[in-house]
């Protein structure tokens, strides 16, 4: 399973790219994550891989759980659905489905970080692992 | 205003810890804030000071918004409560309100940036200043 992440501008804090890298780091025993740091939307686009079933983040859709993420990603893999684009921070014209994760305006590292912290976490609920390493 | 963030275990990945680190810099123009990382609830309990207004973070209540903790901290500074407890990760004995900032089950070091970043944002939103310093 390819993940695409992709972000039109923003900059992150070096922080949060430090836990974006470790939970990368985690996450290679289960897929292939990609982050795209576009300039613009028109880049931004751009980037989403062809036949990808998009994923819109937004904060004022209904919220998921962690196990909610966890069976939409297993379905993906029983339904041979192999690129996911996760786009957030720009209005993407051509959207499968909207997710929010949470009701509260935040920066774009941290909101981010949970993205990447969730994908891991229901990578370990999928596999029936204990949440850390 | 005081405010205390109290919790008992977790260990905190360090990428966290220098978010949290930034945020604490960050808020030092509005509050005192400091966190207290202790060894079991007993402990933690006992760090919560006197008099303060006690919140617990779950996962499980309605979730706020962040214009809705700004306007929270804004009262509490108007009618003069000057100490605040922020608990999480234990079952506090003695809590005046129970709010949640996600459906996600998190690791401690997430949340607690989030909270971090929160609180910050409120200040930010209380002042009518805008997000970055």
């Amino acid at each position: 399973m390819k993940i695409s992440i992709i972000l039109a501008s923003g900059k992150l804090e070096s922080y949060y790219i430090d836990a974006i890298q470790e939970y990368n780091k985690r996450l290679s025993s289960y897929c292939k994550i990609k982050l795209f740091q576009c300039k613009n939307v028109k880049e931004a686009e751009k980037k989403i891989p062809k036949n990808s079933y998009v994923i819109q983040i937004s904060t004022s859709n209904t919220l998921i759980s962690s196990e909610f993420l966890a069976s939409k990603l297993n379905s993906f893999a029983v339904s041979g659905v192999s690129n996911i684009a996760i786009v957030f921070n720009f209005p993407c014209s051509f959207v499968d489905e909207i997710i929010s994760i949470s009701s509260l305006k935040m920066c774009d590292g941290l909101l981010l970080t949970i993205i990447y912290e969730q994908i891991y976490r229901a990578f370990r609920i999928i596999n029936n692992q204990a949440y850390h390493k």
